[in-house]
């Protein structure tokens, strides 16, 4: 097996340094598209053989380092009683909407082997399949980002709502919070039991929270989440988008990886949280579009800060984008892996 | 006339601490929403006496110490030859996009006296009613926030299509960020010249780029406007919305007065970027839902933190929220006042 990812979330300085992309597995790929065309994407998600497919499409085509689970973040959140539905352009919608004490007090917990075991047997196919090639990640979106879609009932710009439930109601805030880092802990955990050998946790909205409500009512559960799972053998990644001002709060967490967003410079990282850590990023997802000389320079630039950190693990700063040619993906990868061994 | 807006501008430590809030006209208040249902958005810019109207309430029902021109950042789009639609809760639509060569080279130039004379005389109405009340402040949207609408047709999340012009065509886009340059150099000078007493720019969406991007192709176009505009007498207040990576490349253009959202605590900007620096901000606008001693612990703590900067004005890190109580901003306002006294 290429174990060169695994290797950099173990604090090893890899060469080749190891390469994955934040969906890789997704709407840029003509493979993944032609699957979409038959399959919405909630039955994607829910088939197992389906989503092994997808995940090991970019594996194949593009030559990164690791494979991540295709699912989508909102997932266990219907087995707590929530009606999840994706439209076209739109965004997830959900129902009902969670500000209130009855509606935290009915979420149910959640079982991932009774309730999720698509997600487990898609996992179970794809550690097969992977074998002998790269490591598979798994992943859960972080309880604060799951508490937004509930809250919100959806995605948002101000996330009026949350903050509200949290600058009114913070016990309620915190029980919803604790809830869903219950769940978190038993979903990740049954994903390595059933095979995933890393897992990131992404926090794609904590970014919009002041230092001090970070700190309040998010650290304590993204460290319960990290603790739980730190004897498990599987490395855990830990990513915030927009995140930057909160850098040594997440670092404050103890993930073994911490992802970074194209905001962040890597030497600016190191800078303010100490070289003696795994960083991986940080690519805006919208550099594909340089021509190629531009694209290596800013390739270049990263993977010479990446040097400065413990070990680092390429990745975009974010999703790659549907608009992205996937022979720019490719040549991304392929780039990686040389300028790094130069 | 209560200057103390203006002399914090300029450098002086006043007490008690200036405050007004981003979004002080609009939505919240009911006064606003009794104008806005006989006239559409649109139209309240365009005319004079109402814009005037909704400029002046907030100075009498909160106790503002400033007002700030009730327009948008958009209208001077109009006259460069795009349509402006504004759509309830889908935000504004722009047409055509501006992607191509041909797109950009048609942008018409402005000439403020005649494509936006209602903003002038809104100006000029202004500063009659507000003759020894409190100072005036206008606003532009920076170029780059302005080329995001013109590229993306509206709002965007990932800003794409820019940050593919930008990387594809970075000519192009040079002289569209230039065409926008010209035209807010105008338009802020002619404000200048109608009577507002200081200017602030609106750089909502240059926190979504890199550092290396916004270096390149934002900062030379700040620091042009803000070069033309040195020796106007007017302060000039720069405020990039989700900036923090770039404070000090924003202070690098050389502003009078620099604008933080909440991300961004001011004690740390301080650290980043000196003392020697005029600093505004940063109340997170949702932190208005606190129960009052929750707000007013915030508010101690920003105007705290505010005291190791040369001079502070006291803001929102954005605009107000529509869902905010009236009453619960004019008691931040009396907050303010009364705490920075203390």
């Amino acid at each position: 097996m290429r174990d060169g990812f695994l290797r950099a979330c173990a604090g090893e300085a890899v060469r080749p340094v190891p390469v994955w992309l934040m969906r890789q597995a997704g709407r840029y790929l003509p493979a993944y598209q032609e699957v979409r065309e038959r399959f919405d994407f909630l039955t994607l998600c829910k088939t197992p053989e389906l989503a092994a497919t997808v995940t090991i499409q970019p594996v194949d085509i593009l030559g990164v380092d690791a494979a991540i689970l295709f699912s989508d973040i909102l997932i266990p959140l219907e087995p707590m009683g929530i009606e999840l539905a994706f439209s076209e352009g739109k965004g997830p919608l959900l129902s009902p909407t969670v500000r209130s004490e009855e509606a935290v007090a009915v979420l149910r917990p959640i079982s991932p082997e009774e309730d999720l075991p698509f997600v487990l047997d898609t996992i179970r196919i794809l550690r097969r399949e992977l074998e002998g090639k790269v490591p598979l990640i798994g992943f859960a979106g972080a309880p604060f980002t799951l508490a937004t879609y509930l809250v919100e009932g959806g995605g948002s710009k101000a996330f009026a709502h949350t903050k509200r439930m949290m600058y009114e109601a913070p016990g309620l805030f915190r029980r919803l919070m604790d809830h869903l880092t219950d769940a978190t802990i038993l979903y990740l955990s049954a994903q390595i039991d059933a095979g995933v050998q890393a897992v990131q946790i992404f926090d794609t909205w904590a970014g919009v929270l002041t230092r001090q409500d970070y700190e309040a009512f998010v650290l304590p559960s993204m460290h319960r989440i990290l603790e739980a799972l730190s004897d498990r053998g599987a490395p855990r990644i830990s990513f915030v988008f927009n995140g930057g001002h909160l850098l040594d709060l997440v670092r404050a967490a103890r993930a073994d990886v911490i992802g970074l967003d194209w905001r962040t410079d890597i030497a600016e990282a190191v800078n303010r949280i100490g070289s003696d850590v795994v960083l991986q990023g940080n690519l805006d997802p919208c550099a594909l579009f340089l021509p190629e000389k531009g694209l290596r320079e800013r390739v270049e630039s990263i993977l010479c800060q990446g040097r400065s950190a413990k070990a680092h693990i390429f990745n975009l700063g974010h999703g790659i984008l549907p608009e992205c040619p996937p022979e720019k993906a490719k040549f991304l990868v392929d780039l990686v892996h040389e300028v790094s061994l130069a």
